[in-house]
């Protein structure tokens, strides 16, 4: 599959000797040719890495050349040192490409608790300096550069037409599949566009898209130290902001939303992907909580993982949500079946359903209150004997 | 074991044929020889089945005679007949017994959508109720007769001498192991002393007492719509009230907290369980938060299964509790080992800290913060596949 590459982006990674396992990428360069605007959405945990730090405090903002990544060392937990690593390795990736000090955003994903390899670190930047391109080989090598436990890599891309005539590309890339061993994983993804916005614009259509995409998937309810997403826009597209274009607005949502929807999809140990779809709620937040409860209960997931349609499990998931709601107006569909109504189970062949998800990947619930018409929805995977070997047996 | 049975109390269970396994016993009588003192303690889950309904709006009150419990069937989402069926139940366990109509409260665990087999109900209660005794046996297996996917009964007592010389003894026993297939269970718990207790009296202590014992644990948070805990009191000791002699106090809670304790031990499929402290907090409502994070993060449980000492994903589920805490003051230790101290991983040996927890049945968190000296307990167990088999494959 070939993928709409921005105008004025180059990609690389190498091996940089991060990881243990030989021949295993782990150090990605994302660079933009000319300055670009920079938008960034964090975890929101206390505890957070020291990258997260570093481009918490500089984003949004203009002038960013580059983002390095590396995997294998989250450098989370690691105090002032950790601090003084990750503002290196910035400067080592704006040095390695010519541009100033500052101009570039940096992040890390893998083991935490342990100093990153700095030698390591910086003749791998520099290496990967050296092959930078703008073609599809450089772009996919990237993307594989910032996996950990991921089975596959996770690139999705959209070009739009805007007003005037100029074609404006987005290409994201990202990587998550669950916490990992021996301490924790995490959600990378950075978003490259050759659009032009200005840094509040890119922000809040960032934070905007992210809480309905990134912001709605669990694998297991966990949030990271180091959980990071970047937007960068370099504007090598010409023409006027894109910030208010709908098709460009819709183009950068569906680029997030297939991202988002992949880490669950390649979730630990995951035989199913699952959209959780929420309606008839007083309140968005509402619906919020009681999407997220089901997506992170984990009989709800074992359910899934043996093709059960257990409507109980899922209907009193609600029950103890703390939002209020008349359960005999509650109905519930999974895979278009409909199994509950009225407050009360309803006469459904369990085979047929369980038939139904055992043969689609996909797996689809809806439930239906009768309070109002907000809405949610969450993407979750489903709870494998193969979740608790990855992350019990990591030793073994 | 003997138990301190309390003096005034019967107790009974029969095969009723609720449960599909030949032999199993499904119908269990607590049984007041005297009108007794009731308190109740229920599921906070909207979504609550009938029983629930039933006896929440009798307790507390005095003149009852009777628990009858039923498992195998949870009288759930069954709508008004579920309700006309919890007062027929209630009721013929009153006649059966010689007593007044609304002397009984009524329990049930088990599936839910289903309605009870009344005939089935009507027959063994009545059979119970011909064998009820105040020994041992008749103790034993009215314990067993309230059991779903428990591997074990579970039974604690306790005997106190009041500062007037009176012996007064407390017996409770339970049930719980996790939420159970094909749709859910419960815990259900019975809790009788020949104390003197007034209705008020003996609701302020159980909730009291359930907010630091059965409302502190956790197989995998899912609050089922069934769960239920009764304290009886018959006053058949003699003397004055109990409520506030401190002896007395103590003994009803650690048998509640022997109780609440043995659910997690007997988590389906769990291997340990573990106990979490949560210290130096600024208020108890964030040691809690903290504590029950941790209890239910898939991530840290699994980590318990394979015994591996993970500070990195319980210190990050602390993270993420939106409790504001000074991170550089955390230090962690499992089973005395430190693990981590003033914001960092301090130098530990992973072997022998996984061979610690490896040999032992129960591990021990210590988290503690710098922020006050509130603080919290939680008892969870570990996440293991054989968790998952029982939870995902239930129907294969």
């Amino acid at each position: 599959m070939s993928h709409f590459i921005p105008h004025g982006f180059r990609f690389a990674s190498v091996c940089s000797g991060i990881k243990h396992e030989a021949g295993r990428a782990d150090l990605a360069l994302i660079v933009s040719d000319v300055p670009a605007t920079a938008a960034g959405v964090y975890t929101k945990n206390l505890v957070c890495a020291a990258p997260v730090t570093f481009d918490r405090e500089r984003t949004p903002g203009r002038g960013f050349r580059a983002v390095v990544v590396n995997s294998g060392n989250a450098n989370a937990c690691t105090g002032k040192r950790g601090m003084e690593d990750a503002v290196a390795m910035a400067r080592f990736a704006a040095c390695a490409i010519g541009a100033a000090d500052d101009a570039a955003l940096v992040m890390s994903t893998g083991v935490i608790g342990h100093f990153l390899p700095m030698d390591k670190i910086e003749a791998g930047i520099y290496a990967a300096a050296q092959i930078l391109a703008s073609d599809e080989e450089a772009l996919t090598n990237a993307a594989k550069g910032i996996m950990t436990t991921d089975t596959r890599h996770k690139l999705f891309s959209k070009s739009v037409t805007l007003d005037d005539g100029r074609e404006v590309r987005i290409v994201g890339m990202a990587k998550g599949a669950g916490m990992i061993a021996p301490n924790m994983a995490t959600f990378l993804g950075v978003v490259a566009t050759d659009a032009v916005l200005e840094p509040e614009e890119a922000q809040s259509l960032l934070r905007t898209i992210a809480d309905k995409t990134f912001n709605c998937i669990t694998v297991e309810g966990h949030t990271s130290t180091n959980d990071t997403l970047i937007l960068l826009a370099n504007g090598a597209a010409g023409g006027a902001s894109a910030a208010s274009n709908p098709d460009f607005c819709a183009a950068l949502e569906s680029v997030c939303e297939d991202l988002a929807r992949s880490i669950p999809e390649d979730g630990e140990g995951a035989s199913h992907l699952v959209t959780i779809r929420v309606l008839g709620l007083k309140e968005e937040s509402h619906a919020r909580t009681i999407a997220k409860l089901i997506a992170e209960s984990p009989l709800v997931k074992c359910a899934f993982a043996g093709n059960d349609p257990n409507w109980g499990r899922i209907v009193s998931a609600a029950g103890y949500s703390g939002v209020e709601f008349d359960v005999s107006k509650v109905s519930l569909r999974v895979n278009q079946f409909l199994l509950f109504q009225n407050g009360a189970p309803v006469d459904f062949d369990p085979e047929t359903v369980a038939k139904s998800m055992r043969e689609n990947k996909e797996i689809d619930v809806e439930l239906r209150f009768g309070e109002g018409t907000a809405s949610a929805r969450f993407w979750t995977c489903d709870l494998t004997k193969e979740y608790v070997s990855i992350n019990a047996d990591y030793h073994t």
